[in-house]
Formats: structure tokens, sequence, C-alpha cells
């Protein structure tokens, strides 16, 4: 489907729940760009939940940002319970702002919502020459080690840095062992999870999905430094900021018309004052290249670097002008503009495919 | 044994070899700490491997630090081949000074040398109401995902924050799955290694400890996660601060008489004036409670924050004033003794106990 016609009908479903134009456009910018990067849970397949939380008023359309406390290299933001995308963006970019200036600049966030994916912000340092870091909690869906309840969220954390011919090494992850989303498709294939990936609901081991879906709970990866980092995530994003903290955490709608209260953090690290960029880039392309060539292990795939795969099939969406959308993601655009009385048919063919 | 007594030792076994008496007295506090919060592969058993490095030449006794750049919330060291210790100390401590004043400080360190356990710097801004995080490159020992070779280090990375009664939240991990002292311990006990801890020389996946030793390779935690974060850590301590990379870090003598110029990252976060830091450890207190309150998953142990062992060492060990030392260590610290003419026994018996 046409990049051009995405965003724009995109843009226009969130301005027809009420968000002004240009906002409407960088949250149609942000999804779209993570669906190129074939990140699809992140994607264009959210715009139904965040349309769904604008309308029912879980989030404001209006992003009533203000800095409660500001200095030189850090700030405080309140999103006023506006959409978490456009708060992070506009955080992020405040944050690089400030990392030009001092070389450094910190943005914690409260009052916002589910940000979509953490590294479209960490990428929008990599791509000013700057190192980024940016987190977010969430409400609880992961046990801690030892734990049996949902106790903690399954909060992401990027980084990114600039690596010249290479784009970026960019990380975006979540602390569980596998995601929420990887046991929906075993269930979909009737097949079973890995051992670690979760409990059932008595705090016990299981690889079937459908204890997964009766009350189970995800398990951190690498168990006690999976939960350890997604305590980092929490203490960072979520207490030093003032926003919710774990169960107080509502997101999609659990408490319609109620925010959020999510916090991010978000970092930016300029290089150039530490090293020139240029020389960093190339030590960067250098440390990559020696990944990429380290012999194979037995059975395994490509070697890749952070980022890699995401940066690849941005690059293809973008030489062709045109990405594919899943099915279910067509469906739900459609179903959406037909709520808010868009005219709009979706297809599932690439532009120029011969089918 | 005491820990008077094995203060005082350790500062004279450094001074002998060198180092001037304050930076003695900080490495012995360094590892003394260490060891009473039973970290014990980077405590007093570090001694021996230090006093060898500084007497080859490998750490030049006598820390030469520069600050090759500076602002108000940045700076770049140049550790001109120290201790790593005395140098990680210093440079946590400008970058405390800086986030006292600007309220974020960052420090980027060259030329320096193992650093002992990330999380001792992490504390030191625990202890000051401020989070604090710390990383450091080592050589490598790590396969990347899909890789058979050690192509990246294990490199450790830490945070901390103050969280009142409760002292401090911290995690210090490195990027393996097990640890390299974990696979002795197996050796040595004649038992297996859980699967996905390593490859065999051949890049195959085994649990037999001897494949290990033989040419085998660490795989990191968590897969493509695990690798991610190892590579978080080389690009912010090593490529940005001009530091060696992978397998240009030498550490422990390899090269005798050659730095391993090996690189950190410091940052040092004060809470104050984002958040009173009463407020935020009172939030801390909760975020704790809830953690621990969690209700317990079939047959697993008791539930922890991360740190929380670590600090009830510390306490225990300060309190009666003595810490026990493994038999292995305290003829490691009498070897050490006699090479550098140092008159010392030590005994392995706690102060007070009935044997």
């Amino acid at each position: 489907m046409k990049l051009e016609a995405l965003r724009e009908i995109c843009a226009e479903l969130f301005e027809k729940s009420g968000v002004p134009r240009e906002d409407a456009e960088i949250i149609s910018e942000v999804l779209l760009v993570t669906e190129m990067r074939g990140v699809k849970s992140h994607g264009l397949m959210r715009v139904e939940r965040y349309v769904d939380c604008l309308l029912s008023g879980g989030i404001k359309p209006r992003a009533d940002i203000r800095i409660e406390k500001d200095s030189p290299s850090r700030a405080l933001m309140d999103g006023g319970g506006g959409p978490g995308i456009v708060i992070s963006y506009r955080a992020m970019n405040l944050a690089i702002e400030k990392a030009g200036k001092t070389g450094i600049g910190m943005v914690c966030v409260k009052n916002s919502h589910h940000f979509g994916a953490a590294g479209y912000y960490t990428m929008m340092c990599a791509e000013k020459n700057m190192a980024g870091i940016a987190m977010s909690n969430a409400d609880p869906l992961m046990a801690v080690t030892g734990g049996a309840s949902r106790t903690i969220g399954n909060n992401p954390f990027s980084y990114a840095v600039p690596a010249g011919k290479y784009g970026a090494v960019m990380l975006d992850i979540a602390m569980s062992q596998v995601a929420d989303g990887k046991i929906q498709i075993a269930k979909k294939l009737n097949q079973r999870v890995p051992e670690g990936s979760f409990l059932d609901s008595g705090g016990r081991p299981s690889t079937d999905p459908d204890d997964y879906f009766n009350g189970g709970v995800l398990l951190p990866f690498g168990g006690h430094k999976g939960y350890g980092l997604a305590l980092m995530v929490e203490c960072l994003a979520g207490v030093l900021s003032g926003a919710a903290v774990t169960k107080e955490v509502k997101a999609w709608n659990e408490e319609p018309g109620k925010s959020g209260n999510t916090g991010h953090f978000f970092l930016a690290v300029d290089i150039e004052d530490i090293m020139p960029s240029e020389d960093f880039k190339a030590r960067m392309v250098e440390l990559v290249e020696e990944m990429l060539a380290a012999p194979r292990a037995e059975n395994a795939g490509r070697i890749l670097y952070p980022g890699q795969l995401e940066l690849e099939r941005e690059r293809e969406a973008r030489a062709v002008g045109a990405v594919e959308l899943e099915d279910s993601c067509v469906e739900s655009l459609e179903r959406t503009a037909a709520r808010l009385g868009a005219s709009w048919k979706g297809t599932n063919k690439m532009e120029g495919s011969s089918e």
C-alpha cells in the first residue's frame, strides 16, 4: 500500500478523533515508520486502539504539554494526558535541543500514554549524530523473579547510536522472555511456547498458550537480569517522573475516560564534543563489521547488528514507496475509517504488484 | 577476618606495588566493600591479579588522570593507564559533582583498566540521593547472536537508585547467560551447565564444562537482547570514549607491560530538582514493597529486590566488623604479601567465632 496514502488516511483518522492536524501528522508518521521497519505490533494496527482511547477520553486529543521544571540539561514534562506519541516526540526533541547546547539532555515525562515503539525516539537521536536512550513504564503484565502475579510492566527500553553507512545500531526491547504477541501466534498455530516464557495462573511453568491466556503471567528474560532492568525502567520512567507506577498505570481503556498516566525517560547525548562524530561513526563501522564477520555457530542464521533488519525493511519500503500490511491491519483501518465517517477502502496489495 | 586488618593489608600491598597511599586506600576500600557484599568474584581475590598487572607495568601505579574535555554536565577523562578502580572512583565523583550543579553528570573514560564491581560506583550515586549508571567494556569472551567466536566482551552494566529504608535498588550484571565463574564451579563439582550457556569450540551447544574451557565461548543472556545490551556498553564505554574496542582491550596481562585501555561510562542524575528526594524514596519504598509482596511461584525461593542480598550481607559484615574469606582468597593474599615482602598471615576464621 502506498506510503503517501497511508500517511494521509492515518492523519485524517486522528484528526477526526479531535487531534490537531500537526499532532495527527506526528502520530501518523511515527506509526508508519514503525510499520515500515516491520515492527507490526507497534505500527498501523495500533491506530484503532489509539482512536478508541481518544474517543473514550482516555487520551486527551489536545496534548496540553507543560514544562514543569527546566534547566539547561534537564526538564520535567507534564503531558497533560495527551497522545503518548506526540508527547514523546516533543520530549525527545527537547532532549536533543538541550544536548545540542550542553552535550546532554534528559527529559522525564509524566501524565502521558502508550508511546508506541521506543526505537522511533532513539533513532531521532542517531539521525542527529547523537546517542539516545528511551524508556517507558507500562501496566503490569510480568512476574518478578520468584513471583507468580502480574507485578511489573513489560517495560520497553531502547538505545541507538549512529553507525555511518550502517545507519544506526539500535536496540528496542521489552523485558519479557517472549512477547505477548508471540504467545498469541503460537495459540493460533496450535504450537507450544518454549519453556521459561510464562507461568500459568497457579504459578506453575507451562508451555501451553491457553494457560497464558487463562490468567498466566509473562516471565522476565534472563531471570533476575530482566527483572532488574524492568525495574530500572520503572524507577527512571515512572518513579522519578512522578507518573503512575506499576498497577496504577492504566493503559488501553481499562478505565475509559481516565488517563493512563504513563511515564517516560528520554536521554540524548551529543557525540561531537566528546569525539568528532565522523570518527565515532568510522569506529562504529569497524565495530559492526567485526560483529558481522564472526564465524557462524552451528545451524545459526545470518549474523545481524541490532536494528539491521528494521533498517533494511525501512529502506526497502521507502525505495518502493509502499509497505505491505497484514489483512487484519487493513480491516482494522477500514473499521476505524467507517466509525469516523471517513471514506477509505484499503487494499493489501503492494503498489506495482502484478496481483 | 576483621575488616580493619583487611583494609590495612590490602592498602599496604597496593602501596608496596607503587600505588600512592591515598589511591591504595581507594582500591582497598572498593574491593573490601565488594567482598562484604558477597560479590567474591570481584572482591579481595582480585588483589593478586591487580598486583600482577601493577608489577608487570600493565597497570601504571600512579594514575596520571587528565580531563581532556570538560563542560558543566560532561567530561572526557584519560586515565593514563592507571588502576581502573582509582580512575573510576574519581570519574564517578566528578559525575556526581556535575550532577549536583546541573542535575546530570556524564563522564566518559578511556585508557583505564578493569574497574572491579560496577555496582560500587552506582551505589556512590544512590548514597548521595542520585540515580547512577556505570558501564565498562572488556576483552571479548562472548559470542554475538548466531556467532561462534569470542567477539564481544561480557560487558558489565549497573544502575542504582536510592530506596529509603531499603537502601537502594541496585543491579550489577554482565551480559552472558551464565558467568565464567559458574562454569568453573560446575567443572569442580563435575556437574553439567544449563543448556544455552555456551558453545564449544566448534560452535555447537554444549553442557559439558570441559567444552567451554577447551576454546568454547559464552552466550549472551536472552539471545539478541543480551547481545544488543553488550553492544550498547561497547558503544558508550568503548567507542565514544576513544578507548580500545573489543579485541583491542587487553586485560589481565595478556600483554604484560601494555595498558588494557579499557573504557568506561558513568552517569549521575540528581533526583532533587525533578522530585524532592524524600518523595522519591517514599515512592521507591512503595514500589519495593509491592515487588516483595508478590505471591510466590511454585517452588520459588524468596522474592528479592535487586541488590537486596548484597545490602544485607554488607550490613551484617559491618555489624560484626568482619567478613569471612574463602580459603583460596586467604592463600592468594598470603602469596601476594610474601611476594611483596609484607609480613602477613591470614586466617579464615570469623572474629568472635568459637572455632
